[in-house]
């Protein structure tokens, strides 16, 4: 929403007297079980002790929310949480994105921004492992 | 957000000429990159094939979304994705809860509601990973 749409709508909706802001959208898009597709992407760099490599994928992540067909993106590094055998922590960047189905989720996998970032940055990761959820 | 209201909402924003909707607030909850901390467990069931062991897990996981600092919920089962080596595929069933902050999480992990799935379920399972990833 451009800022001046929104200030618009917060105005028009203060005058109106009601009490309707973004936040209140939350609910609807919160709590609720999503039945859409996840595909979640953990990285290992090569140089996992490289900053400067971490933030050129970050950065590389962080294009890919401009495909239309993402719905959501969490790009995320091992949170500090205390150790525990089932926990892995040993990726380097963690990727989830939430398509609203399969379909959504092709038309990222061939969409040229995903496939220049691919192009671009495979060189700095070892590997990478992807696990794809449909919700239900 | 009442039906009323919405219905007020989309009725008033229709009389000023303008096309706000529910959808136009996407961008906001949706495609920024959220500050939060996620936690993703994949579980393999001890009997894969077996639906009613699925099912039981499926309704135990949709217990925890009561507990109030999980933000987001989503449960789902191997999506059918063209199968590749770098997919993981293997599991029966992914739970992936969003926090605002660890101290969410925290409370997450003690919480009776969690403790009491944990007792139940756990006989059902083989094993379980869990990445935790805080948003950058």
């Amino acid at each position: 929403m451009k800022t001046q749409n929104r200030r618009d709508f917060i105005l028009t909706t203060a005058l109106l007297g009601t009490s309707l802001t973004a936040a209140a959208f939350a609910p609807a898009n919160n709590k609720k079980n999503k039945l859409q597709v996840i595909h979640h992407v953990f990285f290992w760099l090569k140089n996992p002790a490289s900053k400067d490599d971490l933030d050129k994928l970050l950065e590389g992540t962080r294009q890919l929310k401009k495909i239309e067909t993402v719905r959501q993106i969490h790009i995320g590094v091992p949170a500090a949480v205390a150790p525990r055998p089932v926990v892995d922590g040993s990726y380097s960047l963690s990727l989830l994105l939430f398509f609203d189905d399969l379909a959504g989720q092709n038309t990222y996998q061939v969409h040229p921004i995903h496939q220049e970032f691919i192009k671009s940055h495979s060189p700095l990761w070892e590997k990478f492992i992807v696990y794809d959820a449909a919700g239900v």
